[in-house]
């Protein structure tokens, strides 16, 4: 029979998993220190919930059906709409309210290298309160996150679409919206593709061609961030009102790998103030590793116009390729030692051995198929166990066994109460 | 707009989703000290996949639509499936193979109180392992799971189908195939209902009153171990070639928490050999807290007989009821300490503080919404987070802030330095 997968659908593979493990941990490690709460959201919501962030266009981007009960029902694409369904649902929960999830989502994309149709993100949200502090705060949490995973050196990009907002209006004297939103995602794609390319397709959708040159100029005002502020200034854009106080917040915190970026936007229209992304040096070609920002206008979309939000929202993929390109792989087993034994009546005594490392807290792996010793061995080998405990009649009258050490073969032989002291001290 | 979930969906919600991360991380690390490697399978399945397990019929309960691509596929109902089409499709893995994963699932069913259509499990295989010894490998994964979460004290009970099999074909002469698996199905229900539903519903089916009485009775041998194998020897029956070399297995691991039951026979018809179910005897109304065994004949369904199967998987929801019935909710925020301040020329300074403590790994709240100290006193209560700081500037000018006592209600005046150690010593 077919053993394959749906297209764009896949394992996740235990040397992979290993990796996600970590990364959930690191995440979930920081959630707790910075007070965020973790949760769910359902994986399934009603479509019009779903359309409600993206608009109809949506659909041909998600995993959509109609459910037995008739109803249009899709798999959610993201955390973000779920988390913000979930608090604009509630009215009885008391703000401001950190919540952050980790789990899989997903889309209907084309499938390209690398990228699957399922795939985890990492996700955290400040609801309910307003200030740049709580976009600190948000900044804070990935800074710790990467930090954690030994991608301390990765630089969070921050841009503000008020200035960038303001730059339009005040300096190119743009005023409808449409062009606005226009130019900010002409703007979003100056870090991806050349001015030329971006200002013939933004001409042909009708826009000046010397209005598009200079919104890519604008995008190109980044890097350190007292150049930029006065670089900002300098062309009489207000920076008091948000950047500034921001770069007041992360310096007390002690975040220092941040540039500000004027090219930074964030592609979608209901980002409303700080906006950032993380990109490892390292890795470039990987784009940007999370992304976030304020969005105050989703929960309003959800008929809360009271509730403030801002957030981020990270692929743990990319994470994992960033994290590989460091040498830290991790793909081994993980298992400490393997438990042999010769002839059959010592089978019993090797399974009370392995328990009693296992209650200690040692990885240990077991004899199960009853095979000659020759046989155990190679498939230990095989596993690229550091240690092989060997229980034998003679040895064991003694109350000793062999321990082999894998790596160099040397073998000795130690009483059974020291077996457990020798083995944990390996590196895990 | 309607911010509702579709039918039977739910937001896992922080008190719940705590105890689900406490649930994942026992399993995580006995996995980790037994040598099964986790990963996990796709979340979606081509149609003939999920039939393969359960024949057709499982479309009924089951999430299944038509992708754009015009194949039918079925977001997965357990994890057993997805584990086995992967291990079917590999031939370059090397066996035995010990595999787990933990992850959420979809079903069909009609919800009802407590029960959803999307909820996570634990699940741990082991293939290519043809022996008791992989048995009891599994079943000291779940002791040793349970034992971790404080539910050391669940009964395992321990039924063999081969051994029911040979009553029903020796003792009643059964020997018709249907015949057979439609009488495990009645056995497997001897504890789910009464005896006289049970003799109705089956000689409505064509069965011999009398055979079913006698099935019935067959299922009430359990118990302890050794009186079961000493009824199980008096009626004929074969216990040396599974049932003894189990216990025996089990006894070397110091698995004390078993019970036989021939009732125990697992409702699927895949089932070969030795099976089991994890009751709560403090919460016997839930049900099976998990269930498994041996089912060799999946593997073969997908066109491997040569692989065989052994293995368990339980629901998270019901672990985290019977957690919660001895007292174990956890429900609490987690954060220790809040950071507040007194006049906004404190706050960078409080934020520098927080900083500081969560660098030691301190879970730490700070104002994020520049509100007054009575305000943020108030916040920091409602939160029962058990100490408050207080950033203010007499204190702060000689090095020293305010320690609040939130449950005391006591305030000291000491220096910074000591805050992280002071506010450490509470059990998290």
């Amino acid at each position: 029979m077919d053993l394959g997968l749906p297209r764009g659908m896949r394992d996740i593979e235990p040397d992979d998993y290993i990796l996600l493990q970590k990364v959930r941990d690191a995440f979930s490690e920081t959630c707790r220190i910075l007070g965020f709460r973790q949760m769910e959201p359902s994986p399934l919501e009603l479509l019009s919930t779903l359309e409600a962030k993206s608009g109809a266009g949506i659909r041909e981007e998600i995993y959509h059906f109609t459910d037995k009960g008739g109803r249009d029902v899709g798999l959610r694409f993201d955390l973000t709409v779920g988390l913000t369904r979930f608090v604009a649902s509630r009215r009885d929960l008391s703000m401001p309210l950190k919540l952050a999830a980790f789990s899989s989502m997903w889309r209907y994309d084309e499938p390209q290298h690398g990228r699957f149709r399922w795939f985890y993100q990492w996700d955290a949200e400040i609801f309910g309160a307003q200030g740049v502090e709580a976009d600190a705060e948000i900044i804070e949490l990935i800074s710790r996150v990467f930090s954690r995973l030994g991608l301390g050196d990765v630089k969070i990009q921050v841009g503000d679409r008020r200035v960038a907002e303001e730059f339009l209006r005040k300096k190119l004297g743009i005023s409808e919206t449409d062009a606005i939103l226009e130019l900010l995602r002409a703007l979003d794609k100056a870090s991806k593709k050349s001015e030329e390319e971006i200002v013939r397709e933004y001409s042909g959708k009708g826009l000046d061609a010397n209005v598009v040159r200079r919104v890519m100029d604008f995008g190109m005002i980044r890097g350190e961030a007292d150049k930029v502020l006065s670089a900002l200034e300098k062309e009489g854009l207000d920076t008091q009102g948000n950047l500034s106080r921001l770069l007041d917040s992360l310096k007390s915190r002690r975040i220092v790998n941040v540039d500000l970026n004027m090219g930074v936007v964030r592609g979608l229209d209901y980002y409303t103030g700080i906006v950032f992304e993380v990109y490892d040096p390292a890795t470039p070609d990987l784009g940007a590793l999370c992304g976030g920002g304020r969005y105050d206008s989703l929960p309003a979309a959800f008929g809360r116009p009271d509730v403030a939000a801002t957030g981020a929202a990270g692929g743990v993929d990319r994470m994992i390729l960033a994290i590989r390109n460091r040498g830290g792989s991790m793909g081994d087993s993980g298992v400490k030692v393997f438990v042999a034994y010769v002839a059959k009546q010592m089978a019993a005594e090797a399974s009370k051995l392995a328990s009693k490392l296992r209650g200690l807290g040692v990885s240990t792996e077991l004899e199960m198929m009853g095979r000659g010793l020759r046989h155990q061995l190679e498939h230990a080998s095989s596993t690229k166990v550091p240690y092989v405990v060997i229980v034998a009649p003679r040895e064991f009258q003694e109350g000793k066994v062999v321990l082999k050490d894998m790596v160099s073969g040397k073998e000795e032989t130690l009483p059974i109460d020291e077996v457990a002291a020798r083995v944990a001290k390996t590196p895990q």
